[in-house]
């Protein structure tokens, strides 16, 4: 790009960041202690060519977790301790990421923008679609991800002139 | 502590973590920067006696930013440059948070735990409400926030004999 007047605007690929990302085929528990390690809100889950599927968030897991008769009674959460939680944490292991998906018509609705869009296309649709996070592809692969709180730190503290 | 037996369980009060909290009548400009500075999903709203009233997400200051023609027409956002959104910015300035908030039936639930709720209780309560953030109160006061990823850190990576 030659000269970089105030006029030519952010591209999304130029303000992605890294994400981490895991593979339907990738192993559930790896997936859930990648959440837990990084503490992260979710991760993306691609395919296996690459293209990205859905965001399993940290709350999916847990309904995994957490049987549903406990989830809806939450007297019974009280005396469901946390050693028989690790027995059902055993069994994330050997389980794929897609199997912690929740069905397709549950799933969020992954918000993805080109390379090319701007700041402001980027901050319209997630003011749309209420989301926290875009994912950044070209050609299907992903670039990596733009957040709500990274678009507001471009727009409210840049230093322009 | 005295002997931590594993049949104690552990309670939202010992496992809360401190959250950025803003009060209705903070600076709305104050706000946005918090959540852009120290890139965070959403803060922690509390009315002027300190309870918890909602959550402010990133999104939605985005949605504050953005005219809602701008929104509803991605086409428009790619001809509406920064320096447009640098004078939205600004009229952020003057405003509270509480004008930030959406209407009371738009706000994101808030999903509160008393402090004596066990680490399952609150993992149950997050799976059912698919939320990402529990806040912890006792006594109408703002102990604390869990989050997803931290209650699985908990129930996958604790190092227990």
């Amino acid at each position: 790009m030659a000269e970089c007047s105030y006029a030519d605007p952010m591209r999304a690929r130029e303000v992605a960041e890294d994400y981490p990302l895991v593979k339907v085929s990738d192993d559930a528990l790896d997936a859930a202690r990648l959440l837990a390690q990084r503490r992260l809100p979710g991760v993306v889950v691609v395919d296996d060519g690459g293209r990205p599927v859905t965001v399993l968030p940290g709350s999916q897991v847990l309904r995994f977790l957490i049987p549903g008769y406990v989830q809806d009674d939450p007297s019974l959460a009280r005396v469901y301790d946390e050693r028989t939680a690790d027995k059902c944490a055993s069994t994330l292991r050997g389980r794929t990421v897609k199997e912690l998906l929740p069905p397709k018509e549950k799933r969020h609705e992954l918000a993805i923008v080109d390379g090319s869009a701007t700041v402001m296309e980027c901050a319209a649709l997630m003011a749309r679609l209420r989301t926290p996070l875009l994912v950044v592809a070209e050609k299907d692969e992903v670039h990596g991800v733009v957040t709500a709180s990274h678009l507001l730190e471009l727009l409210l503290l840049a230093d322009r002139p």
